[in-house]
């Protein structure tokens, strides 16, 4: 298990924001987990929703759940939406199973944490989280349709 | 109820690891609850995601929860979603309907807990705890489609 | 209900870290939630402690709960302990009653949300919280003993 | 972030069992948790309480989620019970504070995970996880009173 530095994860987020803002995107949320699952940087923008946090941390807290990015939970839900709801309850409640929770590897495939966005489109949401992690030199692993 | 050995638990719990490790598995998590529903005997190999013990003891302790292996818990869910959303509610959370939670029942058919794997596929999960269940001397019961 | 930018919860969480930094401080968990209790910012310190994130949020979401800063909820707690433990269930269990969770206010007194911080004692935590409201040009409310 | 394999957690659990069986102890509940917190190994003996995994494991959960052996939040507990209550349920519940939660660090310090035992008096709990975690060749961090 391998670590993501704060200075890595702000990297994440400030260039996931500027991403945002260059697309005149939504305001949005953003979130950069650990491999353990802990908060390890966040941010909301001015006017977002009330629980717009607690929707771009389920996307990141499901992809480390399952050790797959959202999109490939997206696609399990849209076939077995039963077991994708088992599984956020026994995860905790914190699993949203739509693009935009991106998993952080690193050069050697190590998964070092996720980053969950939401605010604007899935498409747009996880775009954005693969920008940031690029940004700071790991890889995106957002899973497949 | 019949009592499970930590013993037989434990032969379960390695034979299981075995089937997986020649069948070239991904990383998988394996769980062995008594009668009770509490936890014997757990392992999960290296490089598992966050939550795989939880979706592994979920298999288990769904099937205990109705008295069937969770494949058959799979039919119903595909049947009635809504049937089985309520169940893992009223069950603590801790039910996933998918194959790969199955019950362990000895010569006379009494019940003596049940096994949950997790981490490949949901059919090669099940072959893995039906293996282990047999090595202890007692019969697999995974449901039926 | 008064706003509190990105822009301002940034610099308080930034000011907070660096307090810290210059006082060696332990690891430190620090969040910034605005006024309807969202998570506006948070960081993480490398090295900190599993759960050390949610122990700032309850910090903070405790101080929002009532509406004081969590020094007076200390000294609630240590005279009426079954009064704040039953706040904490009915606020959902974000309730950190120590020092460290400390209301943000703006000059006319209006309160814009709450700074929890988290990892060294709790008198460090506060000052740190403290030192980041003054240099966002806020109002610091950390409560009474 | 260092790993902890399930070799060594294997290691760990049977010399910590070792270690009851020669000291009579009462039937016991072991968990051998990641730096993640996720279960890597568990077992309970023949004629453990119903919750008996339960305990064991907030012992090993709680010592992660505040970066501390249990020893030293059972001080904790004594001097400001509304405090740990408050851990407790942020932390999502699981923190039994009493000592038998013990830390496993590398030579380096580095937490690779704790121990959770349950059953005894919680020293000799505490003493079997010790000796199951330097028979792997690791560093016991049992918390202090």
């Amino acid at each position: 298990m391998s670590d993501l530095s704060l200075a890595a994860a702000q990297t994440i987020l400030s260039t996931a924001l500027d991403h945002c803002r260059k697309g005149n995107f939504k305001p949005m949320a953003v979130v950069v987990l650990d491999a353990r699952g802990a908060v390890k940087a966040a941010a909301a923008e001015d006017g977002t929703s009330l629980k717009r946090f607690e929707v771009a941390h389920g996307k990141a807290f499901g992809a480390l759940s399952l050790g797959m990015g959202s999109r490939s939970i997206f696609k399990r839900a849209k076939e077995q939406a039963f077991f994708v709801a088992a599984v956020s309850h026994v995860a905790g409640g914190a699993l949203v199973p739509v693009p935009g929770g991106v998993l952080i590897r690193d050069a050697g495939g190590a998964l070092l944490g996720a980053v969950g966005i939401s605010g604007d489109t899935s498409d747009n949401d996880e775009a954005a989280a693969s920008a940031g992690i690029a940004a700071a030199g790991f890889t995106a692993d957002p899973g497949a349709d």
